[in-house]
């Protein structure tokens, strides 16, 4: 990585995948402010009930552990046992308290593992772990489950004149759906910043990235974002949300979260295209949002976008199945540049195989505009989805053999 | 069809397929007592707007036409113009009032087709409309679109000691989703009851047959179920929902609705499982109804089940997507006979190659206990759902070319 006193080493842990790097430690030089948000879903995994105490606790980490194929979730005393073992297996090796290592798992749901394949690892990786550049990649690497791409990003800004670096890798790839968190996202910056001003920055940021991400509407028990901060770029420590030295880093790192954020939409499972849908002129921003996820989940919508077929009354079918306030003769539907519906029939300049051109395309932008009330900030949801093709089923038959 | 003074005609219309019946008309040689319910979509077919508006006006019905290939959909005044000419063509010809014509269509929305391509056909076709037995097969094949199979059922019971019978027929096979509707179904009967009673026991039917069936999570914007009544089996007119007389009927109605819905989610777009899921011990009927419905339309539980693989970890994960309130310790997911999960892990005795066998069938049974409130009939929902396969995906691609 480029931020310094960031350390990383990898390896293959037996636990499911062979041939391929799947455990990661990252250790901290000295403790991280850390801010968090994890899965809403009412059934987490071990991992994510260990990392939510921890940041009630502590608000610094020393280390990070993450597996794949295996996301320790619904394994009873036994899976809490891999996450106590892990933690204190690396706080002795970093000579700092259990609640400053944070851990992540990510994999097959109610498989329990022997804690050994994690602990008995630990202490060479710590031995091995560097700070190369190439760290970030192998880092993104170890983390993947079906995705056929590791996920990175790295951005710079500046905070009272000092260079600031954001970094930070993720994956996610099914399972993806946005009314919780996100799958695993990890951002790292040198910033110097308060633990719940970092916190507040990364909540906000968070329902408008990975928030706003949906590949299957199906929801995982072991979403986990985790953004670290460990102080180095030597800015004057930001104590306050509304302090302005904040707007280049809150965007900076607004982009370097969108941006992770599309590349897991992108690497949906089976997926071809990236699926940009805009929903405006709502009573709401949640009406909006509701709107917007009615489309990008529909699988009706998602194959004719895969077939590049502009079936638009699919779109108007997701509309009303979930917009009872919706009015036909107010919808207006853009694909790309061009204008579908008008006072509640097609368009009279639509021509169809313009539109099945530009649905050819790799990047599909989709606007609805509800007209229920005039467009402003707070009617309008921006939602990032991918097409649905038949590997999606492919994979997920697949998935455990 | 068996209930006599019902008269039916089909023939092949031009407006989409080839080499097919795609046009039903049929006859009530007098008045029928007809209830009904539509789609709650915001965006409704105009042959949907306009049977709602028929029902309002005349509880009685003289004809019904239906066409397959195009819903008239997002059509604008040339589709109110399509179903205007058709009831006026096919009242003419009955010397009925037009609000006596239900029409009703399904497949592609937002085309506009030529009305003439349906009101030309209809004198022919009331003149060979005749009463044969064969006329329910062929009612519903004229009716399909992605469907594979028609979908009829026959029925008998008795009121005051007299025969009645019970016959109907129904389409759909994607765009099903239960918070709404249905597709199309249509169910006839030779009771004698009044309309009002008929419509209550009609809506409180839907809500356990049509209205609890999904395949894709896709609501139509032309879903239409309707019962009509000749009143020829002569028993005393049932003039109060609570008749006792009624008892036989309605559990009859319910087996024949039930029987139909089924027929459609075994039926679903590459469906190779018929899926019955029942939720219990939850706060709430609602509550059952929202975690079963995430199950059935969990593209990740339904690729599992149609690689028969016991990934109950995918299950786990819908309900804890669904369900605030789910307590993972007091969660008890049961597949076929086999209990799965117990005190929050795997219970002690599940063999994964037994349930593996099992979910080899092609009819699954899984059940969920909340554990949230004692099991009641008051806090439990099952809903019908199918697998989830490549043709799915492959028929969806290929709809409209």
């Amino acid at each position: 990585m480029k931020i310094k006193g960031i350390k990383i080493a990898t390896c293959n842990s037996g636990i499911r995948y062979k041939n391929r790097d799947d455990l990661l430690v990252l250790t901290f030089d000295k403790p991280a402010t850390i801010a968090g948000v994890f899965t809403k879903s009412s059934i987490k995994g071990a991992p994510v009930i260990k990392s939510i105490a921890n940041l009630m606790a502590s608000k610094t980490a020393m280390g990070l552990v993450v597996n794949s194929g295996n996301s320790n979730v619904f394994t009873g005393k036994k899976g809490e046992e891999i996450v106590e073992k892990t933690a204190s297996t690396l706080a002795q090796e970093l000579n700092c308290d259990e609640n400053q290592i944070y851990i992540s798992s990510t994999g097959v749901i109610g498989e329990v593992f022997d804690y050994h394949l994690i602990t008995d690892k630990i202490p060479t990786l710590v031995a091995k772990a560097n700070e190369s550049e190439e760290n970030l990649a192998k880092a993104a690497k170890a983390i993947m489950t079906t995705d056929l791409a590791p996920k990175t990003v790295s951005a710079t800004c500046q905070i009272d004149a000092k260079n600031v670096t954001i970094e930070g890798f993720a994956k996610g790839s099914g399972m993806i759906a946005p009314n919780m968190a996100t799958m695993l996202g990890f951002i790292f910056t040198d910033a110097n910043i308060q633990g719940d001003v970092l916190q507040q920055i990364l909540s906000e940021l968070n329902e408008e990235s990975f928030n706003s991400i949906t590949v299957d509407s199906d929801s995982s028990t072991s979403d986990t974002a985790l953004l670290f901060a460990t102080g180095d770029a030597q800015n004057e420590k930001i104590t306050d949300i509304n302090d302005p030295r904040l707007s280049d880093f809150k965007a900076t790192l607004f982009e370097v979260m969108l941006d992770l954020a599309k590349k897991i939409v992108r690497d949906g499972e089976g997926a071809k295209k990236l699926v940009k849908i805009n929903v405006e002129g709502a009573s709401s921003k949640d009406q909006a949002k509701i709107v917007g996820l009615a489309i990008a989940n529909s699988p009706l919508v998602k194959t004719a976008l895969a077939a590049a077929d502009p079936n638009w009354g699919r779109i108007a079918m997701a509309v009303g199945k979930s917009c009872p306030e919706a009015n036909i003769n107010n919808l207006k539907i853009t694909i790309g540049k061009f204008t579908i519906t008008q006072n509640g029939q097609l368009h009279p300049n639509y021509v169809e195989k313009d539109v099945h051109q530009y649905l050819k395309g790799d990047e599909i932008e989709i606007t609805i505009d509800l007209g229920i009330e005039t467009i402003q900030e707070a009617n309008k949801k921006t939602i990032y989805t991918c097409d649905f093709n038949e590997e999606y089923v492919t994979i997920n038959k697949d998935y455990r053999s």
